[in-house]
């Protein structure tokens, strides 16, 4: 049996104070069901919720969802992973299917962040960290990724003016997706001199913190035809753990639950690195982008800045990395980033990307990462 | 293919100051592998988390259980479904099994409630209600199960008694359990003269907040002798929502989550109420279990209070119901109690609960309530 994504619906993305946690999940809901066609409510067999709850005052997500978009008495839960607890949800989702309990599932990412102010979200980010060990001294989410990027450019000669690069074609696609937190390009000048947040980290090198949903509906190969002309396969899925203390990593140069990730799945889809045709990958910081080029094989080993110079994530390079923007410039809502990754991924497949279109896209990839590595979530489409 | 539980490690319940929460799945895990034979850690393909994370300083609770109980790099995510958060894991865990995609998965419920005093307890609780239109008014949990009691009473004359009752078999039972945490038992006097804590509910028909970790290995029927002389198979799943406001709720006398869910594995599993000769219930207050009667059909409508008058649900009666001594007795730390239901299941129809044995038991049930009903698990076995 096979199991396709057969609808997609992205809410947009940002400081949604217009909406509860309720009203975005039904954004993105009502946005999927007019993705399909021949498809009702009661067709749906099950509800999975990607989220991190500890961001919302209502608990119980799932609960109150279910109830607001109209599905109960649908079974439902939630899976966290982090920023990747859409794709842990996706995968949720995947086995569900495959495994014949249930022949249609809606998969729903996601999360409210500013519910909370600046501080208490840094507080609560550092603390998906070690905190025994760790973020009791007051690390922080940047903090973290500060050490990838010092190690890798003292590892491999990686510069400021490489990771701002990444931010610029972030912005770049960015400006040209109507649900992108930041809808404008920025120059290279004006990234390298934004105030530095944890050095060599400055401002443009971070996502930013924002609300949103992403809905996604999946079934298996029988009903796929008949409620989207073009489904997407899940081909290939990837997921591995990584010691969630720094101290226990053994290169900081490298994400190893992404390398691990990346190679399962490609294996179970039948691929290599440079039959990706479109990627979206997770950088919740410009260094977490190069670090991906590498560990999904895109890029050789140390050579993530070099690919960036080159413009081979572009769309006309070797593997168009993120041009729907990215984290970077749509904001990084943390439940629903998978689910987003995964409906750019979709639409590249159908080819309704517009101006962005990776042309003749068949095979795609989306690389999800929670915390500071310690899981990753890497999945492999076909059309 | 059938998957079944072929390994259960059941930590001690009750305030575990003496251990972080890494540390309580440890103790469950050890104890799983001990209880299988011919299993190594390499031979676990994944590790599905159950737990409430909001009670927890520590996030990204699987990324610090895996690392601590030396799973990296297997996958590993957290599924949340309030205090049935470990019967989430489980069906995701079958899930996982079934649809090929992993053959031997770890299923963790882990819970440390007591980093919080009682009174951020109680607010989280009350959170699990809606918040938008309820639990702002101050709702707490006891305040949401005395609605049920209240009108059940109302309606079919249930009575404080017959309350006091399910208290006394659970502490009856639960003296006999060494992982629980009350292990005494009680007079009905004393249960009927214990404080009101939310009128008609004393502090005897309240279960208590506790720590505590319980593991689960599944797998499927290719493997499962490989690794235990006797797999317990599941061969019924239900899972089913209902609104989670109580204004929307046709009829406070029932929760409708568990009798969609019931009816959905018993057909599954292809058996009948009459049938199930153990079942362990969701009894976070005594009148839960005076409706899971019911709603389960082990009593007729109505009947749930006259069922534990005749005893219908001690071992010799009816249907032996949460002869473990239930969630009153062994504490309930939200996340670890579905996995804890599933242990003394799974015990019971491997004939290893010495006094406490149903004999011959055959075919069990659980059935694991989230929050105020808003969602519940059932799970039907068979040896």
């Amino acid at each position: 049996m096979k199991v396709g994504v057969v609808g997609v619906g992205h809410g947009k993305f940002g400081r949604r104070s217009d909406a509860t946690v309720q009203e975005l999940a039904f954004e993105a809901f009502r946005a999927a069901m007019e993705d399909v066609k021949n498809l009702e409510r009661k067709d749906i067999d099950s509800v999975i919720i990607g989220s991190s709850p500890e961001y919302h005052k209502q608990r119980s997500l799932p609960g109150v969802i279910t109830e607001y978009i109209g599905m109960n008495d649908k079974p439902t839960w939630l899976t966290e992973a982090a920023c990747a607890s859409s794709s842990a949800a996706l995968r949720s989702g995947y086995m569900a299917v495959k495994s014949g309990l249930h022949d249609v599932v809606l998969v729903l990412g996601v999360q409210k962040m500013t519910e909370l102010n600046t501080a208490e979200i840094q507080s609560l980010m550092g603390r998906v960290g070690d905190v025994q060990w760790e973020s009791i001294y007051g690390t922080t989410f940047p903090g973290y990724y500060a050490l990838y990027a010092n190690k890798h450019m003292d590892t491999y000669g990686t510069t400021g003016e490489q990771l701002a690069r990444v931010a610029v074609k972030s912005h770049h696609y960015g400006a040209q997706n109507p649900y992108a937190l930041f809808q404008k390009e920025i120059t290279l000048e004006r990234a390298m001199k934004s105030p530095m947040v944890a050095d060599p980290l400055r401002v443009f090198d971070c996502c930013a913190n924002a609300d949103g949903a992403v809905a996604l509906i999946i079934t298996n190969d029988k009903l796929a035809k008949k409620y989207h002309d073009t489904p997407v396969w899940i081909d290939g899925l990837g997921s591995a753990s990584a010691p969630i203390s720094v101290l226990r990593r053994p290169d900081m140069t490298s994400i190893p639950s992404a390398v691990a990730a990346g190679k399962e799945a490609y294996k179970m889809a039948k691929v290599k690195p440079k039959d990706i045709q479109v990627a979206d990958v997770h950088d919740c910081f410009t260094i977490a982008e190069i670090l991906a080029y590498e560990d999904l094989g895109f890029a050789k080993k140390g050579q993530g800045g070099k690919f960036i110079d080159d413009k081979e994530c572009y769309i006309g390079g070797k593997t168009p990395v993120n041009v729907d923007g990215g984290l970077k410039s749509k904001g990084h809502p943390v439940g629903a980033t998978g689910a987003s990754q995964t409906t750019e991924i979709v639409k590249q497949l159908r080819g309704d990307c517009g101006k962005r279109q990776v042309k003749g896209a068949e095979i795609g990839l989306t690389h999800n990462v929670g915390g500071i590595g310690q899981y990753c979530f890497v999945h492999v489409y076909k059309r």
